[in-house]
């Protein structure tokens, strides 16, 4: 209810700030007897790493998870999985300067008014460090995911900046630092260091899919698999937009285009176009989930911006420290992982109600 | 869990179908003492009201709405609202002819394939006709948040198939049957009147916004402000996008730009721009809410369309039948009821945890 | 959250007033595809009905149920299904001489208190009459869980104010107005007689079974079964105790005698005794579900008692009306329902979890 | 849903098991501001520490609780209390020879049927050790309740197998393993004595009681504060029955008895009797809350019993290790700390529904 446990099937509690002791969270719901070790979690929390370009966060975070609980002799037993990370590299005194400030584009303003006081210290919950172990509890539902029903999850940049990124294959994505999914990055590159020397930030546009969706994920009238996929995505640290489908795109379409035609091909339904991007009436079609989303730019820049203090006096704030120029590079992971969130929650929810079967046809 | 509940402090449970007896809803949680009648509600059925124009579906629905608890001599008791309307123009001839079909762009694909059976009449649960029930719940929500807060809301077309609507004044939207804030709508009238002699459809987009707003509503993590608006408008029918603020245009604007720098104006703090939409950190702001949303074209057009039926045929679908030609120009007071609903809820969730006093400043 | 909704799978959505004009629920989670009419309700309902007998309140209330949404065709379609009993006999006069009074043992100083109004008309919303939607709800989770499962409900009078009833046969039940499981009720009958002279009410236990478990429902720490079946049971009307088992037996029983020991017997698990009643670790063993419910005496009597007004000024209540003198008689229905509930919610929150299959041996 | 996390607007999401590397709770939803430290939650749980005398187990765990996240600088942010405690003491081979036999009494045979595996160290994830993580939540929760409103908690033991302890004064509470409220507890350590010999085991009725409590808490169908209360203690391990004020007595209590007569006193309404424990209606009436619960004899007793194994042979169980005589000696501060969980839930949601005003009177 406060809004720190995501799901309900596949419940997860999320807990920490970016400069206690440590970050983590309870996973509740997990089906028993899947395997599952902490190598399993570590792959994809070291795709969100900081440090590991020069274009994001120089911070410096192995962000080891340890699983404190719910598996037993390398199976997952079906009671609570507490995953923990502990903050190592927390030099609060970065942020000395802006304590008593409001950072615009920040949550400083809304934080102190809301509880009356706030932790400063990196942002304390509000930080994007908090999505790291969203990642990790998202690598615990992939993996369910795939071994159930051979679903797969990915993710790239589609536009950094106004640079738009051409789809060029998947393959270039894990080959450069932003998650392009084209072979030159150079005009990405020169962006960045632009920005960087400007003292600025930029925003991005990021794609996510599903593939091999089972057929009937969903509910038809407020948790449908699309709302809880925007509700996912929108909570996601400077997340602005989200798509599903053809998304703004729909509004200037005609209904002869955009209704995806089916056919029959190799004896099953097939979706000639996917224009609905995988969800119709809130439930899933099979098609790939295609969700399209949009982050803003960083809002901890080096140039100075109009503000004012706890007291109601004018202040100028710069904020120093270690900053991503784009937030967006590291996002990618975080969001195949919210994804996976919201499929897993939906595919016990259906299973509840439905029972096993998975699609009529 | 199945998802026909929306909220838990105020908590809407939604029930019915097109074209069973009777549609309405449960609101449970609603604060007590509030003076409250059918004519309070009644009044924002009646703009989402079929047959209020030529553009919009001549299905004939007086959608009168009956109080059947939760108000004693006048007033709010605290103890569940059930609000009902009944069906009155069921015309389910008209649907003879798509019941074993798949109509494309329709839920009738995955209905049938998630439950194994569905209800065809009206497209069932999935019609759009389940939202006057939430535009009831939000009349209730919006005469809350107005005698507690003062908080108000509005929507308007911005955009109806390819024609961009300026934004000329707030008056007009009441006085053309679009929404538009705009004092000359020709060129919509235009593009229906093509449209519907063409049997084609199209997308709308619409802007949906709260003024004074209490500052400090929203939740840190997952249950942000502007998560669960983005749930609560992408899970409204043929919704494909949704946008906060400065929304997919924040991706390619500056840091230097993007966050709204804060000032001192009238002895309060004062945003000079609104790029956030009225929420940081997922918590408002107390700038307006500006929300953005995209309206897919409607599926029920008198083209044909290719598609299969139930037994995995190849079938040609035309929808006959009354069908707004594009289901955008009801949806505004649709949209302002789901946002209504969703600050009342997050007014309920902040005073449960931090009291009465909202804003410390 | 504001205790209208039973469940969360199987979720109950209660709404109503027991003398407004009509009393209901909604039914979300309902798996699709099951045969279910009026008529599947009806049976429950008629058993729990005021007017059948000397020893009940003489309010004349049909209680006919309509099903309002969710069946299409006699079957459940997966969606909501509204239930709605108007409320037809609604003698507002019998109660104008305590409206601004407290009875003893009821809830009108609480409701006073928490919320600053009440609706005194036949205790509003406190009145037991809120169990008949939960009797109809009820009978729809017995059916789905006899049809799955075999599983079965029945429940017994066991005590009637001072007066122990042996258990004979569960054949005896139906065929007196006290739900006793003995051919002899004649001192039930006396004690009646003389409560009724004296203006006075007594209590009752009962006690309510389900047979042929599924092994494998429920939660390993809050929502463990048995938790569950305490908060159903406590929430029901003038419930002041419940027990699992052995119930209080148990604290005087030692472990050697306590822990029920288990065998092989026709190639399955066995148990030779059952103080556990059906439960360990939270979790359903297969024995029966055994559950004992203690009943306070009904509040409303002819006897003068002392109290105040909402001035806060000396009064005498008295409580005309039409009263049941033992609450405990027309409960067992409601138990019975109340205990289908709670097994149809952990049946499905069992497959959400663990899949269809139940029980590992 | 899976039924780790207990409330929801106080919501304390529990993990661990017995012998694992940690146990912990996360709490969400603590209003702000409050001044919290370890030494603030210690003292609770050294009250319900294992070690502390013959009586009980003689496992040695200083349970020391870490707050990992949710204060700063001394104070609660509103953002998640996790709270972490090391298991220190983990004999895993104690154990050893029952990994494959059911325990009569014990969750194991229902844990390997629900999830067909389990963790059988120290009865994994069904140990009483995860109450201590219960017992640090509650200390949070009495605390603010305390600050707030001056409501205090406490309990004690009133029978211990069949030895009655009659109530002498809440002094002696302390001054006793027993939690006894009488000055001479000679006669319950006669009888641990006895059981330990004899290898057995008893059970315990315990007392647990809320003074100075708040009007209005509560909810009126299902959530009543006296349904929460059941399921909350029913909940504990080892409980088997639950009673609210009279309760089983009520069942042969008059109606001219039981109903509590209302007066002025020192200006404010004064109950003259407490029959009903504090509850009317589901809502708090002001006076004490009065809860009374049985609790089971330990089921890990040396004396064997038969059982079968996980193959369905027959075995006998004899449990060695070290464990608690009676559970309810050390269960009082957990029912404490489950009681002022529920009334701080109850507390947020009424103050999210009604606001700060408690009590119209």
């Amino acid at each position: 209810m406060s809004g720190n446990t995501f799901g309900n099937l596949f419940a997860v509690t999320n807990f920490g700030e970016s400069h206690g002791p440590a970050i983590g969270c309870v996973i509740d719901g997990c089906p028993p007897g899947m395997a599952l070790c902490e190598a399993d979690i570590q792959g994809d929390l070291d795709r969100r790493r900081p440090g590991t370009s020069k274009y994001v966060t120089q911070r410096n975070e192995p962000d080891q998870v340890q699983i404190l609980s719910g598996v037993y002799e390398g199976k997952t037993t079906g009671t609570p999985i507490a995953l923990l990370i502990y903050n190592t590299d927390q030099r609060s005194k970065d942020y000395g300067n802006i304590l008593q400030s409001f950072r615009p584009g920040h949550a400083d303003f809304t934080y102190f008014n809301k509880y009356g006081l706030r932790d400063p210290r990196g942002g304390g919950r509000s930080s994007a460090r908090l999505t790291a172990p969203m990642v990790a509890a998202g690598a615990v539902a992939k993996k369910w995911l795939f071994e159930k029903y051979g679903t797969t999850f990915k993710g790239c940049m589609t536009q950094l900046g106004d640079v738009h990124i051409p789809f060029e294959s998947w393959e270039h994505v894990s080959a450069n630092p932003f998650y392009a999914p084209a072979a030159d990055v150079s005009a990405l590159e020169a962006l960045m260091d632009g920005l960087r020397k400007a003292g600025d930030s930029c925003g991005a546009r990021l794609r996510v899919v599903a593939s091999r969706m089972p057929v009937g994920l969903g509910q038809p009238l407020f948790d449908k698999l699309d709302a809880d996929i925007a509700y996912a995505m929108m909570g996601v640290n400077a997340v602005k937009g989200v798509e599903i489908g053809a998304g703004f795109a729909a509004v200037a379409q005609r209904g002869t285009t955009h209704g995806d035609e089916i056919e029959m091909k190799d004896g099953k339904p097939h979706f000639k176009t996917n224009n609905a991007g995988g969800v119709l009436g809130g439930i899933s079609t099979g098609q790939d989930l295609e969700v399209s989303v949009a982050i803003k730019p960083t809002s901890s820049i080096l140039s100075p911006k109009q503000s004012i203090d706890t007291q109601g006096n004018a202040v100028e704030v710069v904020t120093k420290g270690r900053h991503d120029p784009c937030v967006g590079i590291r996002a990618t992971p975080i969001l195949e992982a919210m994804l996976a969130l919201v499929v897993m929650e939906h595919a016990l929810q259906h299973r509840a109600q439905c029972g096993e079967a998975v699609g009529k046809q």
